[in-house]
């Protein structure tokens, strides 16, 4: 499945938004049901979201939607208005832990069934927004439906509240937190998800941010705004002297392996099989974000 | 139940150290029956504690008392002493794992019994001074008479001893059990606690530890000598320009709100529910610190 | 056990190489089977490591062997071959978790069997080059035959794949994984080793890294080429200013002891009983290197 | 609580059984939305249970609902009209395993917080028809909703379907299942719930078959039809010589130990402590039965 | 997958045994390189079985091979030789836990990639003949691979010395074990596999045996010897009247629900969708055995 | 070790009763401090247990002490005092679970310590006597200071308040606790424990429910009385026709291999290694228990 590296939040009661989100360059869209709509808006937004689902996948976006948590469940209604054929995934937020996420797989195979959507074919992103979320984040990496997880820190949200601490933009406090969804995702196959950046207008900061989640290992980003876009995709798009640089290797390694010798030193560094294996991936996904 | 910022230790064997606790202004105090009392005095230390707790608690104190660890269990006449319907905690040295917690709260709930006290009024908090304690800090905190957890480190103390590392200031090796605790405690809703500073005299040194475990989203510390107790109290309370900065959100996201919007910049940031949560959970908790 | 500060890889295909491996003053040797030898060359690599594991063993050199893994299992020839009565382990690569390291350890019993070696006497360290065998690390750590586990990091080598993280020298991106793998091990009471220092000629920058490893608490290290060996072994060795600092704080509390006190100030820290564990184990560790 | 020892399914689509289902003398009835009732009425079922439930509860009967389970989740509209004041508890069919129960729990929770009732009032009972259900019993009775489980095996009916074994009435392939059940229950403080008798009129096959349950430590048991109720009550209810044997046992105990003796021989069998306790727990059964 | 009944043992060193397997009529057959085979003769059989498998398969046959367990793991030799594109399944003997079934698993897959069959055709049975193998009989069920578990027991086999239990034909100590497997193997939708029968010329005794395994849910069984499959086929093939009751069954209830009704009384039991659902997987497998 | 067919216990408190213990002809003995002594005479009974290990030893005899469980530990007091050099374990009642076998093992071990004998060398036998316990039991038998479990039944006793099953001689309420005990224990290499029959005067009684237990697999039994000992361990001992059997059956497989065959028919049964394994195995307990 082609990387994403930036899934951007467009509020699902504003049409205008929804309208121009097409033609924000995002690798994907989430249409937000929740904390971005008032409460008094939530039945027109769901009905506004399920309209413009066809549309904005027909505009070729990827669509993804965060769906509303009630009092102990998922939204029921969210679920069975926006799982359409064109719905790539949800994203849920506050689960507690794997139970939580079993039954938000649960009740999405509910609305795929109904909707005659094979069970499975739309896929879960979950928040860590609670503290036992990212404590079992390993065992919801590994629920099938699951795809990514998201350990994205911000100043004052859910994330800090779970976890009190205080959040700085060097991230001390979020390194742990980082580090750890990286890994587990990983190690369950899925994708680790970082952001998020709240100060819209401040696009130093955001790249600042950004490559650092990527250089932690996440693979793609929380957008709060299309203005963010752009940032995001550089931060985790392959520079071309990173490329020049690993097809550099896979030829030094090739040229050794011709004479016998399996490692040899390249850029000042002793580089053998293993180095050339991360070589190759690394322009696979570089080729593969150009397609 | 109200939060405590400053656990003072105070040698169980020194009663003039015992009468003046009751003055350093710490949120509790730790009397403590285990290191800082040498072996031939502990008999009579523990009857002297036994005797100072409710004249303690009487002059307005929150009760804990450190035991003995014995050769492979807890000190039953530690527990049986001390164990009085004042006594709100027991903190308990380098526990193995989860077994060793259960057996200790079982010890604990042997001497309530005794004591005419309900079964699971007394509170437990175990250091964690090993490392496989440490490697199972979730589970030790999932149990139920555990209220916090200790996760301090020192220079050359036990912790460090447990894991061969290398005591700093700064603290990039204590980064991560700290992170660590914080994110098991708070997942289990439980006290994650911090510290230790050794070097008594330095307070600014303290004062910048404090700080620094406070960020990483410690809920309060271990204090060794009185003079620490104003300086550990002071970083774990919210400032007046904190809660004004809180209150300000509030106000700002309930204006939005009013308009049918639900979220808005402050302060030039992106705010919606989530971080008004946060808001209202800090005011309550300053609130309750000055009650 | 005596403790290994550095384990020198040493290409298996290179007789030179091998035999100038005993002088090369590393605690221990791995004689490398695997990503250093040329596919070509596996067979004929692995006759000769068999031929001089007794040599290099004769001549006090502590030997362990990196077999390779093959499509779904490890190398049983190489199993077969290398196990000896001299052997004191084998290094694996790239398990993918705690069954893979249980599969490894039935491969070499089975060797051991075949050649008349206690079962059990070989030991095993395993290479955490998956994301997976990372989360589990302390599952892996508690396998009894092995002994010690590797949380090494390096630009582009398979840990960074694993994980797709940026590698830095500073290492944000590692210490996570190192502080992880430290405790893991230590939790189940093994060795935790790192490196890799891939700039074989930058000696600076390869003390550098060692003694953040040290410092994070890693009990020895990885070295790629002789060269390095003097400069990790003298990370990961006392200094005669630390031998004394311990020795003078032992002194301090039994001083203190000697007057009924079971605590004590010394360099401006406060001191008892468990600092003085820690300086003992530190004054035996340095002792048991010198012997 | 009261002990129930009869179950009655009764219709949810039939008012007049409804009606009749008070005079029944079970100790509870299970208003049955699911398979009772043919897919075209389910609805009309539903609404006229909701009504009935506050009817029946003040004709004096505890009242338990049988909800559906839809294509992936249970049915959320049955449970937001049944879970009244009144409801003592929820049945449900089918769970996969601890997972489903989880969720199942959770849409009650939602279903209670709707109708202002505290979350965790309402009682569940799962019916183990799944194999994997079986498999997992304990893990499934430790959940805090769960009050019992349900080991009831019948001719071709799930639960002989979910093992592939052949019923017969004289229960060697359901001796295992229903043993299972009753210590998994009773480890996790639950009841385990047996039955089912299918032959209607067949009430020595009944009888049979429900002492059997009782014998193997059925708390009790599911009911088909009213004509059942009788007999199973009487199967669950200690007889007079029963009471009196243990009545005597006490008596013969405490004779001994105001004797100075710890153990007596009674009715030919040597008796302690732990028989008395035995017998003091039956008659305070037999006495809750009786108010 | 067409069920399998009987399982054929036949020794992997007579090549005449071999040649008239194919006219046993059995539904697979279970090539043995392990305990019919004397020592001497492993390598040989190897060698036959290796080269009748292309023969039998093409003569109708499922084929199976038993391999070997050498000291520590399993025989490689073995399966290299005996993994083919014709052969269904390898079963294995005394695993001790699941790690092993993982190791057995890992070694097919190393032969499958060899003999380049993609990896997972070839299906696993393990023999449930240690203790602990039994005991995490789910656990072990539950791996991919696995297709069926075997709780087979005999006079004075493996399995009775693992218990250490006297086995007796009625099977008063094996119920415990089958009952076990039968729920294991079917909570993890795998087959449950019975057997053994030694007593090779008394049919009588083995068609009793037989019936009592099918009854507790046994899918089928192991045959000693080609006389036995005949008996052991019948036992686990429908009879006409088994499936003439089923279809009445069937027919019965779609007679009610054309009349509203979701139940009704056949044949003197009380029957729903439940019951059907059972009647229609009866006579799915009564018709796939005809196929 | 020998196996032990005979735990004879005997009321601490009795003199005399302990006396003539030795002479009872049992494998071991327990002395009862726990519901055979009246709670007054516990402090006298516990002296003079203390006083009679060292001679009962003298006399030849195995010892075991059975000590009581106060509110929520086990008595330290009555540790303390009977774990002696001469004391080969300890048997426990009423455990909850595994923790509290941790419990009782870390009190052994504190009472080994203060006696001078190595941890370790006192072995446990904990009575499952609550659900939890049984449900858990092979977690609990795992333990490694465990050497055996209980799984005795008899009417009214504890284990039928547990599970609240009606105790019958022919145990089909207890055959499944059984054979679950049996299992759990020999997978995890320990000694699964029957009895009890409380009719001490039915010998006849007691010989048939001692070989149902023999025949499911149990190690040994509990004694009541005396009386007991001599028709349990005939029941346990194998006999001559028995050891007879088993030396044909070896002879006949060694004639067959002798002859280039691995199997043979045997009294009508087929035979392999599997077998002789088996019948090795119990002539060599055989023997053990001769000498």
């Amino acid at each position: 499945m082609k990387p994403i590296r930036s899934f951007l939040f467009v509020p699902g009661n504003k049409e205008s938004m929804l309208d121009k989100a097409a033609f924000a360059g995002a690798d994907a869209l989430i249409l937000d049901l929740e904390d971005s709509v008032p409460p008094p808006e939530k039945a027109a937004a769901r009905e506004l979201v399920a309209r413009k689902i066809p549309e904005l996948a027909a505009a070729g976006q990827r669509i993804w939607v965060r769906i509303n948590r009630t009092a102990h469940i998922y939204d029921l209604d969210d679920l069975l208005a926006v799982i359409q054929p064109q719905t790539e995934g949800i994203y849920i937020s506050k689960p507690y832990g794997p139970e939580d996420v079993h039954m938000a797989s649960a009740m999405i195979a509910e609305a795929e069934t109904r909707a005659n959507i094979p069970v499975g074919t739309v896929r879960l992103i979950p928040l860590l927004e609670t503290a036992r979320s990212m404590q079992l984040c390993f065992e919801i990496a590994e629920h099938p439906r699951v795809i990514g997880i998201v350990g994205a820190t911000a100043k004052n949200a859910d994330m800090s509240r779970a976890l009190n601490f205080i959040w700085t933009a060097e991230g001390r406090e979020s390194d742990y937190l980082k580090a750890r969804v990286v890994m587990a995702a990983r190690a369950a196959g899925k994708w680790p998800i970082g952001g998020i950046w709240q100060k819209i207008k401040d696009l130093d900061g955001l790249a600042k941010s950004s490559q650092l989640d990527r250089q932690l290992g996440m693979a793609g980003e929380l957008a709060l705004h299309p203005m963010q876009v752009e940032t995001i995709n550089r931060s985790y798009t392959p520079t071309d002297d990173e490329v020049a640089y690993y097809q550099g290797m896979i030829d030094a390694l090739d040229g050794a392996m011709a004479q016998g010798r399996a490692s040899v030193m390249y850029d000042g560094e002793h580089i053998d099989i293993a180095h050339v294996k991360t070589a190759r991936e690394f322009i696979a996904m570089a080729q593969a974000l150009k397609d």
